[in-house]
């Protein structure tokens, strides 16, 4: 069988497209970002008067004309400069000459790459945000669509009640809003300026930090040099928001890879996220949806990789460090395209309603309301379980489900029941959970629509 | 030796003694917050008509004599009855007979299982953001005291520049402000209400979530009754909160056993906080960071549970769900207690200031603030650190630090040299760096002060 | 729905009872342990005239008094006494006076506990490979009784080909014989005596550390003092052996929990180790399966636990290491208990072999037969696969599987088709795969017969 | 500061270059065991008979020519070829045509990734158990260097007993023979050959797998299919033994950290190793330890990953697998290239013996030596403790060491002591702990060599 590389071929040229197109977006930031700060600090420098202002000027210039030529792919990789700080600062020389050496007045490398690090985590978390706000968007769209299109819905991978695909997916919509939250309050902590911070103790300078904060967008400046050069703990919490995010997704892909088996047979997959074969044209591997469940993996271990590292560590920046940024590149590749992906496979799957309509009804899983219309007739909780009980093993003999059962069966079982019980249906069910967060389709279009106004 | 069982006994006396007021707490918390919730649930009923008032009077006296049993100890335990849900309905039966049964009307274990969690962790949430507040305060409290106390700053743990010992435990304060924040910023995603969501569908009655929710303190209810029984985000997340928080203690515990040891001979560690030895009485071991520094595996242990334990789980309920409980028990007694103790040791730390200040002083840990002499002066920073170099290697020579070079020294290494360069000094090195976030005394003062504010 | 009570009790209550007794043979081997180690420790001082021979028999002598309390239950804990070493030192002070102090006369606490802690993950160990041969033993008893009886074989849960339950759950055998390999392993690296290591540098007495290892059941002496009181490495290899030992079997509970599903309808779940549901008599959750994935995650957890207390702690002994025991307790009662109950579960499960054997045959999943088929009668490979590519087109507009297509289409399909293509069945699919490894149902009984000689 | 660019520079450049080769030898290791596993396949299904001899005489022959292309360069990649096994499948295809097809005869995707990646962990093993035995014999060789220079021996960081620098470094040989060992148990579970198990239920071929297994150097083939191709446990145990071995050097990594610092001062980094800075010569950092120490995390990670992508995935091979090889390539460039960094690393160590040896004797450092004299006389060791108590607070008023109080004051405290107690020194202290594990020089240079001898 070849089918892995067939779709493989199709679907990783797709992720590596997008992957290629994300990293190299990463690396753009990177010099972007390095630059603007160092255009900030030069900007701040020279009004301060600490460094000449027409020094300042031609760091600026200078800056400007590196950048030019980083965007114009002029600037070759050169290997025994190993980082882009070096990169920008001998490019900057080869410039502008003496001057470029003031850039360094009042600056480390270490609230130097402390800078760089929360820029870097800001823009994921914003990459982060937008694709967990576009898969909520497709959620919402689906769940209104699919808002009464009954489905079973399982507890222990067992039919239990019926519910409806909309309120199913909403579910994921609910968590999602969640991790983007979360990734919100991570910014906040994420978006504070280090600079200013010197190698560890301060800068021994009259800086205006403030105004550095607010020309790169940082909400404030870090009120302690120790604490801004040598922790990392918003790299934690970012890969703690991700590991969560990634671990919904994972559920979600579970069950498109259950819903897509021949024992389910609840969705076609899409020909674009699934594996076809020469061979067996009706098999169709649930691929994207294994790999996102896989990857998840992946970003459990890179939480775990920068919590090991910052471990026992003492004050204040240690070489260790430097391992936060692989952490923060292990996952970008995997979190934001996985909820991209998800956000163009979902409105593709094709279910099959009739199929899953027919299974919600069956296996009793109207027995829960049998119970609750004769409690809402005044019978205790308990009793009513046990009237039940009787008519579900009255079911098994006569191979039937409860409300193909005669209504003289149920009178028999207890006087309350009146004949508006045949009328139990898995419609009657699902609208009876007309309650804040039930599955009736009333509530899921009014959720949806809450949902989205949330987003 | 037996050193260990000597204080061993001491410590983990103290230890248990917390660890089972702690744990006692919390089975006592899960008792009067399960109660607390039925109690709440069987008044909504009743005022809704939906089970008769005079019905849920009853249950919620009953209740009532329950939680009072509870209270003064006169439940015993009854292994068959498994846990604490069984526990109270068995003896609400006992109590008020067959009305109990309507106690069951809308709610499914599910939800009443979703619902004690989110107290339960709600509680513990609590417990950290109070405990951390406190250590925050005796931080504050010891870096006013300690403001203007010379001691080495370090990275890689070598002497780089003079900081404040005060400057140095804010780092700390400022890591638990922000692991405080994280805790509230989790509270407000695990104080949302769950009942009403049933096994998975919502229930089918005209249920008024909200006053439940507001009776209990919930600040909103749930949105979807599937995610509110099947997902446990909020547990990982406050695992992940706590991780975080007790790596930052960790890095103060690796530095508490540095200072303590003989060759940094920083602090002398009080008697209730360390290991004596009947032969050896001037060794002391710092068991209490070691046994913090040592827990920390357990917390990040319990976090990657809960991560492995959710990752593609389908929906809604599976019993793996169980095991949240599990992990949130296995943290309680590590991060509150661990909290706790350093509020209590840091004070009672005896710091000999007279080593910390001399070697604040040594290494040359001042030469950059001669170079920024220099660039004060107008040397471009480049040639300001060539200066220097070349002074640190005639010190090397002279076998003297920077301030012991007579001035004519420096005079021929640059004409820039003003005599008031023989006035860089630890105190003048501390002072210079008098910047948001610098070491300068005052400006460790004055962020003592804003950072007490904010607790 | 009461039904994870009412199932819960039964269960729990059996795994309470299991680890009830598991644990308590845990404490009691502590105490077995520890006492074996000093009485070895007391005979070999005396055999050497470290200390008085009459001293020596004393101490044994007292030794075994204290061990016989502790047996008879006689002793009662002393919460300030903190652990079971200081117990047994106390208690046989009281037995025998003063000579009880020569017992600790070339020992320190440290190379005690080490001595302890191996004994205990021995023990571990001897525990964890008795389950899983017993388990594996059980497989194989399986594997020959369903050597024949055909079921779906899955890829990407996608029915791929046929094959037998038998060869399905040797799958399983041969990862718990690696499993039971693994922990072999572990055990030699184990089963190393450290008494003599003293507190860090060894003692300073002549010893015969070789026959107190041999009287202990130790394959060798520690070469290095350090080392042997500062290392855990031993406690990390075992829960890694653990780990992935668990991680085997969520595999099979998940299995256990899809086939238990209305969808797959392939096994019917035994009433003992199932939720059943006074209202839904036919719903059965597979909450043994459940919890043996779901507490998958703490197995992991505390393996991530004992590494990271390990990283990074410089020689030798450092109170972190207290933490190794708490680790090893932690999965005491997952691991052995899951293989246990797994070894009593599968034997009752009620397989629908019509039901598997039906669905073994849909789904084209003779298609790679019928290409195999061309194949032999010398058609490349790639050539083969288009032309059953067609034919299963054909089939899909037919809706027929492929062995109910006329002849006369095959051989319009190829002319090397002839009349012995419509015997390819389910059964002569399963025959050709008559290779070392493959599902065979002769193959599958000869590997049975294989896997239970290496057990 | 610019330190860390002007170091990085250097550091990173080795390491780059090591990473590079090791890379490329990773890449190039997968196409070369990639088609040596095709050939082994192609001659064995000539030589069955189960294709033309002929077309396996050309595969054979085409498959050779496709491997001097690669390893002269020659070979462009082909993103949309995704992977190794189809570039190698059409380049063949390529050179010989048609008869290319016959080579996925009785061959699948599924096993054919299992042969390569079991080939690429094997090799893998074999560069970490060279690259541990070459650091143990680094290690033999130092131990025996400094198998008599004393230094102060730790347990809780806090100076204990005298020990010997060999001693303590024996104690990482120690480790580092069972990470070697756990590396050749772990290589016996993964060199099974897995080809021949088809897609998931073996190959309906009479292969001759034996033949293929020994051409490609395995000791035997995999007995079960599904096993064969959906299990990764080999991996995850792999990245369990890496885990350990870098959580050994992490140890190692931290001592060097802190004996390089001011206030150990016990060696100084050879520049090739360390931070050199232009403004501070006499600082340097300990970067090679600090990475290799920040990197254990990454190691940690890709354990976690694996373990978590395996859990609860049912049979047979899903696409969740193909993240193993991700997470292998993870560790190699951290693991090999540790403990290869460290081997150059440790011999280049200067240390300052006058130093260590001055503070081994400092600090009471010999009290359980006088103890033990006391025992040694007779005296129960609870009382020679309380003896040697009173002498040491005794020496804090004198403010001297044991061994500098006038012998009436020994006499004084027990008519037990004669004139040799004067006599106890750190060298005789040394010297007394002669037994298996012991310090005693001589003891150490025979642990030496018989360590050596091990590898």
């Amino acid at each position: 069988m070849t089918e892995q590389r067939t779709w493989g071929g199709r679907f990783e040229g797709d992720m590596d497209a997008l992957t290629r197109d994300y990293t190299a977006g990463m690396d753009q930031s990177l010099y972007e970002d390095d630059i603007a700060g160092s255009i900030a600090h030069a900007r701040m420098l020279g009004k301060q008067q600490i460094i000449p202002p027409e020094d300042a000027d031609a760091i600026i210039a200078g800056l400007g004309a590196v950048l030019e030529d980083f965007r114009a792919r002029r600037v070759v990789w050169r290997p025994e400069l190993e980082d882009i700080h070096t990169h920008v600062e001998v490019l900057l020389r080869e410039k502008i000459g003496e001057a470029a050496g003031r850039l360094h007045t009042a600056r480390s490398r270490n609230d130097q790459v402390a800078l760089l690090n929360r820029m870097v985590v800001r823009r994921a978390i914003d990459d982060c945000m937008d694709a967990a706000g576009a898969l909520i968007e497709t959620i919402c769209t689906l769940a209104e669509r699919y808002a009464a299109d009954a489905m079973p819905g399982y507890t222990h991978v067992q039919r239990a009640q019926p519910i409806t695909l909309g309120h199913h997916l909403l579910a994921y919509g609910e968590m999602l809003l969640r991790d983007r939250d979360r990734f919100r309050d991570c910014r906040r902590r994420v978006n504070i300026m280090p600079l200013g911070s010197g190698a560890l103790a301060g800068a021994p300078y009259p800086l205006d930090r403030e105004s550095v904060a607010a020309e790169l967008g940082f909400e404030a400046v870090s009120r302690n040099s120790l604490d801004a050069t040598a922790d990392r703990d918003f790299v934690a919490e970012f890969l703690a928001a991700c590991a969560i995010t990634q671990m919904h997704v994972s559920r979600l892909a579970e069950e498109v890879v259950l819903w897509a088996s021949a024992e389910f047979g609840f969705v076609k997959l899409p020909d674009g996220f699934a594996t076809g074969s020469s061979i067996m044209p009706q098999k169709k591997n649930a691929d994207v949806a294994e790999l996102a469940r896989g990857r998840t993996g992946r970003v459990y271990g890179e939480l775990m990789n920068i919590l090991v590292t910052l471990k026992g560590l003492p004050m204040a920046y240690n070489r260790d460090l430097q391992e936060d940024k692989a952490a923060v590149l292990g996952v970008l590749p995997v979190v934001v395209p996985t909820l991209r992906i998800f956000a163009a496979m979902l409105p593709e799957l094709e279910f099959d309603f009739g199929r899953m309509r027919q299974a919600s009804g069956e296996g009793f899983s109207l027995a829960t309301d049998v119970a609750d219309y004769l409690v809402k007739k005044g019978l205790p909780f308990r009793d009513a379980h046990g009237v039940v009980g009787r008519l579900v093993r009255e079911c098994e003999e006569r191979h039937c489900e409860l409300n193909q059962l005669p209504f003289h069966v149920y009178r028999e079982a207890s006087p309350l029941f009146e004949r508006d019980i045949l009328g139990i249906t898995v419609e009657s069910a699902l609208a009876a959970r007309d309650v804040v967060g039930g599955t009736a389709p009333e509530r899921v279009r009014k959720a949806a629509a809450e949902l989205r106004a949330l987003v």
